[in-house]
């Protein structure tokens, strides 16, 4: 009995949890408890029409069958219930009377002919729903069979068929029509809003994921153990996981949102006819075709080959710029999504284009630590003269010097001066530490693998390339940021989105 | 009219087309018809229990409802339902009677008492549904609103109600026992052996795209233009892009098919208690893990900035073995998957780990050709010296001149001569070619933007530096390939995958 008092005490907390974090939650099942204690009033109906009373028990079902979370799913099924009913209604009228005419050959043939079309419409409507365009309308299918049979099998038992048929449709409209009035009338749960909403939270994931890869790659925070349920992609408590997951993941949860939304009518801040919920399923779409990039650099943190730590150091006001910028971007097209602003005459995309250039100059001009020159086939150093006048460059040697004096002073004080002096070196002084891992160690699950010999160079050099692709990652991520403004100016067209308050414009 | 009969003609197509696909659907759609037509033969019942043919609309009505596609949503559905109606049955009897026992206090208490405790039944229920944990009974708990509303509305009206509900109860258990028993007996549609077909089929879409991958990389396959339906992740029809996308959008299908799957009976090739169906959403999740790499790579693809060809070229060969051989390895585990055979004792990653160090020696060997040396801040070339003993080096300067020679003949036939004899200026020559293209370009649907004069140079580099990327990325496919293998071992574990047909060993 205590074990049944402690359960009921974690009951009770959990549900005080979901109410608390969702308090729709509640409303909306206080909402249905109203609607059915209001309808089941009608139970007690005792004067002039005893017919109410009677039939009550179909109001109070219909309740309980349409009244869904949202309005936008209460009207799609609401229609899809009534169209299905009123449609297996007058077929199934019309097959009574063909029954009844079948009398006239025989005793048996009424009978015959119900069952025969009983069993024609049952297979025609299951198959017709498993048509994938018609998915939407499967209740809609499920509701005509069972109303078609139920009216097949019930008219032919009474006689008085028509009357009761009318009756109970019109408490079935009762019923509908208060499920609704309450449904809508009360603390209204729209679908549009919550997909609204969705694809806000949505890009601030995104950004929080962007930022997390950033500095923990440049941190050089690396998993003790991958999480398998990462190497899985199942759902896991990861701050920068979870962002670029849950976006990659709402594909389905959008599509039926916006099923839903497009059954409601206009409301609150989407007063407009024909609402572009579309457009927002598209923005999202294309903000996940960003964060797929998002999900590469994070690939980049999990991968065994591991850049340097000292040679991402060198990148690291570059990397830090790009991935502030791409994230206040996705912060800024996130709150424009949010309070429903277009965008400012000024391009959003300026500052992290500007960062990616730079990040990308920077590449360029320090690309020589990110090989190895060790193994190059053409030996060390990679000088190629093909020319005679190239031999004049090759006689000021001083040169190559004084551009490393130059390097030293550009590198500053984030790089140690040992490494400094000798880049190509420090690949591989750096290669042997401990950063350095191979590739093998991923798959030593059988243990008769013989570790190839020269493994350990060949990883070497990878590890260092590993930055650029770490690099060029996050430059494609700003790349497709431009795709992701499109599709936000196409959403802000069509959904009229309000002018952005006037600030003291920079220019 | 004539457009009536053209649409006739076209539904009748479709139909037939879709049968012709998935004959089941036809089949479950006659399944359904037939134990209809069972169950309404009850309609005609006279002697001589009269009460079977009255109350014949439930079992109906029961038939209808829990007749689903597979046999575990079936017995999900049909479990869902029976506890729900009894659970709510019972309560509501006992419910009936206290407010029976409430009327003593006054006539009007009774209905008092009845509408309150719709109210609060209605409410819970409904707040507990909403619980996610829960969310998979769903249906059980609105089947209790259901009943409970049921019996509490009828019980009040008539007398005779434990009768009643008791001709009612095994009427309902005569319709589930028969939608069972043809949907059981006749072809069962198991859910288990879509989610094993989905999880294989997945392996080879995956497959496909990877090789689709290199292929369309090394041929320098370009997108004139993005279908936007890419960019916005939506379903496209593109061999490469819809294997991958299939793979990373199943998730929920996979989530809804395991649902029901774990419902089933052992039964054919899944002859055990327990059946690990976790194991294939686990490895097809893995699977999942891997199918990212080969979105990244073709987001290399996608994007703006491209290597010149004539430096993928000089990769071709140990990017098609890569290739080769990673397809060849999801095939082969596809083909496990679906014969549910263990792996033999040969690694089946050997020859693509072989293949993929020998690209990272390569590219190793390499690396010169992926970086533009032309804009390094310590000069071109970028020797360093600062050990006295390195002069030394530097005086065999035919040492260079060999190690060139060496390079032109392993390049061998796939490079033009040019192209060959300058690697470093190479580089610029077709950067500035038809292959290079601005990050800019992107970005044009804003007309007064300002393209950054020096930007041009910026990105070639980065052009030539996007070959490493895809290598890495393809590199890093292989090390999660591991991981794959992993998952399938567990699998073949746990759900006792037979031995493998024993061939001639290879040792």
């Amino acid at each position: 009995f205590e074990g049944f008092g402690k359960n009921l005490r974690w009951v009770v907390m959990k549900a005080s949890e979901m109410g608390r974090s969702d308090p729709r939650k509640v409303v909306f099942s206080a909402k249905l408890g109203l609607a059915l204690s209001l309808i089941s009033l009608l139970i007690f109906w005792k004067e002039p029409l005893p017919d109410i009373s009677e039939h009550s028990v179909w109001a109070i079902l219909t309740v309980v069958v349409v009244f869904e979370f949202s309005i936008g799913a209460t009207f799609s099924k609401g229609f899809n219930r009534g169209v299905g009913t009123l449609s297996a209604g007058g077929l199934a009228l019309a097959m009574a009377e063909l029954a009844h005419y079948c009398e006239r050959f025989g005793e048996v043939w009424d009978e015959v002919a119900i069952v025969v079309s009983i069993f024609t419409i049952g297979s025609l409507a299951t198959f017709a729903k498993l048509y994938p365009t018609l998915k939407a309308y499967e209740y809609g299918f499920r509701v005509f069979t069972l109303t078609y049979c139920y009216i097949m099998a019930s008219g032919y038992r009474s006689n008085d068929f028509t009357h009761t048929a009318v009756s109970r449709f019109l408490l079935i409209a009762l019923g509908a029509g208060v499920g609704l009035l309450v449904n809508v009338g009360i603390y209204p749960i729209w679908a549009g809003e919550d997909l609204h909403n969705l694809v806000v939270k949505n890009f601030f994931g995104v950004a929080n994921s962007l930022e997390g890869c950033i500095n923990q790659y440049l941190n050089c925070v690396e998993y003790k153990r991958i999480p398998s349920k990462i190497l899985t992609y199942q759902a896991h408590e990861d701050r920068l996981y979870s962002g670029y997951r849950s976006a990659v993941e709402s594909t389905s949860q959008e599509d039926t949102l916006m099923g839903f939304a497009i059954w409601e009518p206009p409301h609150g801040a989407y007063k407009m006819y024909k609402y572009p919920w579309r457009n927002f399923v598209k923005l999202s779409g294309a903000l996940r075709h960003c964060s797929f990039m998002v999900m590469a650099l994070h690939g980049c943190i999990l991968s065994e080959i591991q850049a340097p730590a000292d040679r991402r150091l060198v990148f690291q006001e570059e990397l830090e710029r790009v991935g502030t910028a791409g994230a206040k971007v996705l912060r800024e097209l996130g709150n424009k999504v949010k309070n429903m602003e277009k965008l400012s005459s000024m391009n959003i995309l300026d500052e992290v284009l500007k960062a990616a250039e730079d990040l990308q100059r920077k590449v360029d001009r320090k690309s020589y630590l990110l090989v190895d020159s060790n193994s190059w086939e053409i030996g060390k150093p990679p000088v190629v003269i093909n020319d005679p006048q190239d031999f004049v460059k090759f006689d000021g040697l001083h040169h190559g010097f004084h551009s490393h004096s130059e390097a030293v002073l550009d590198l500053g004080i984030s790089r140690s001066p040992e490494s400094t002096n000798l880049p190509w070196e420090g690949a591989n002084g750096n290669g042997n530490g401990s950063n350095f891992k191979s590739l093998t160690r991923q798959f030593s699950y059988k243990p008769g693998r013989v570790v190839i010999q020269d493994e350990a160079d060949t990883y070497k050099s990878a590890s260092v390339l590993s930055l650029v692709t770490f690099t060029s990652l996050l430059i494609e991520f700003v790349a497709r940021l431009g795709n992701l403004v499109v599709a936000f100016e196409e959403l802000s067209e069509k959904a009229k989105f309000k002018d952005p308050v006037t600030e003291g414009k920079v220019e």
